[in-house]
């Protein structure tokens, strides 16, 4: 049997391009800039809650490192390095080289360092924690918005949400419109440029992994404020307009995690930027409300009439059971 | 049911002396000091193979907080912030108390900020992320130890594998040898201090938790040098030597993981200088062989004997069903 120490030599020590030392050592070493702060954060994915247990390690692997960098993005930092710890089952070494593979090409992909971590037995378990930089006082926070910001999402959310409803069979998915939603779900693309454009013009931000409103919800705590949407200004991807049925794509745009778009606030003289970014960057930016004074989250319709939205979002422990 | 957000906000919020921002955005926020490199270390903790599932989870969360701190002495690095990722099989809110009460104990032991974390459903799972300063250049690695450097082991290794035979019913313990074996099990000390006192001194250093044997070959490995250890100074401690079974108290010092003791190399100029350390520190310090030319580990007994070790230590995944 392959040892602990083989495995993670082989599959988990990647070259470095910004890294004193990496993997093989107590720690790893690295140095922030001056100026900079360093921006924190970790995620855990577990097997049924965060992944379904047959999916390809490789697609694991990578939305392991596309979640954790994701959170960088929704800072306006710069992802730098990433630290990766698991538990498996039992040493696969083609599920390890799989997983490996595609955690490694997502951290490519963003310049991210993989720095190091921790191998252990146990049920299946994946807990990244990557490292940002942002010069000091320049993050964009939670808590920053004020009553007359415009808000903002990226993309298309809901995808993921329509993927999973395929992958689990609840939904008939082909084509181009099965492939878009299965790779919304299985290989989410982190914001990264577009937080770090949103540095200077982002008065709030995060990314939305549980779900539109229910995120929207922890900026409206964090400011002090409530929110007013467009239910025309919201986003509805083509796929999710085709779907035949149009309570579950609101569902799936307003209440469906894991596509890891930003949502942000901007004040409304910022709107031409915005659009110019959008432009340069091929990525479609939508002005789906705005901030007011109060509290809840109200959507608009066309015809003039206003429903209360619940923001509460995706809770591991608040659903039992749920996925 | 508790919701995920008031678990955490309950018991996974704690306040911070040195970090700009903690739980409640998408990252933490904290500053390096200038001239510092930053130490980075990740451990995974799961039930069965890292603690019994049955142990007071406040000995779960002192652990889960030791064993990363460790890390960080083990570099001579100045531990300073920490995450946590748990996954639970579901929100039990005592549970829960009692290991944030455990973890934060061993946080604010070493003056280290708690920052924040990730909450999930899964199977028991506790991962933790620290980070330390040190100057740059500063850190002691595995790899620095040159042939006649002498070899040093900080307090008596084998105390931990004693107290798990215990708490498994496999040996009797009574009376304080069971509290020292437990309290070495349960609430491992990181030797920070010593690790920051070694920054000029040691030439490569780690810390053993899986054993000093298997250890002591990763800094052979690194620092390309073969060992030689004398048995009449191996830091036999009166509960092992007590224990009646003398192959078994050898096995759990030479063996025994989990002790969180330092393992180190210094020039064998230091001498005066570690037992200064060891007095000041009230800290046993036993110089117990020395780096030599070539590989492996050689054990000189008393009678002139000599006995090549295997430095295997403990594997994960070498040891199918091991603990």
């Amino acid at each position: 049997m392959t040892s602990e120490f083989d495995l993670i030599r082989q599959h988990f020590t990647r070259a470095t391009t910004h890294t004193d030392l990496a993997v093989g050592d107590d720690g790893a070493l690295l140095r922030v800039a001056p100026g900079m702060q360093l921006v924190v954060s970790t995620d855990m994915l577990v097997a049924g809650t965060h992944f379904l247990p047959d999916a390809d390690p490789a697609d694991i692997g990578w939305k392991t490192a596309a979640v954790n960098i994701s959170d960088m993005a929704a800072m306006a930092a710069q992802p730098r390095w990433i630290t990766l710890a698991l538990a498996l089952p039992a040493a696969e070494v083609d599920w390890v080289a799989r997983f490996a593979e595609g955690f490694a090409a997502c951290c490519a992909a963003f310049n991210v360092d993989w720095i190091g971590g921790d191998t252990t037995r146990g049920p299946l378990n994946l807990c990244a924690t990557v490292f940002g930089e942002v010069p000091v006082g320049r993050a964009v926070l939670r808590s920053g918005g004020s009553a007359g910001d415009d808000i903002w999402v990226s993309g298309q959310p809901g995808l993921a949400a329509l993927g999973l409803q395929a992958l689990l069979g609840q939904r008939e998915l082909a084509g181009e419109a099965r492939t878009s939603c299965l790779a919304a779900l299985l290989r989410p693309q982190p914001r990264v440029a577009l937080g770090l454009a949103l540095r200077s013009v982002a008065t709030a931000m995060l990314d939305v992994s549980d779900g539109l409103l229910g995120d929207l919800q922890h900026i409206l705590e964090r400011s002090g404020c409530g929110a007013q949407l467009e239910e025309v200004a919201l986003p509805l991807a083509p796929v999710l307009a085709a779907c035949g049925d149009a309570q579950a794509a609101r569902d799936a745009l307003l209440r469906g995690g894991d596509d890891y778009e930003l949502l942000f606030c901007t004040p409304s003289t910022q709107r031409d930027t915005l659009q110019a970014l959008s432009d340069k960057l091929a990525l479609p930016l939508s002005r789906i409300g705005c901030l007011v004074e109060g509290e809840g989250i109200v959507l608009c319709r066309q015809d003039g009439s206003r429903e209360a939205l619940a923001g509460r979002g995706y809770d591991h422990f608040g659903k039992p059971g749920g996925n």
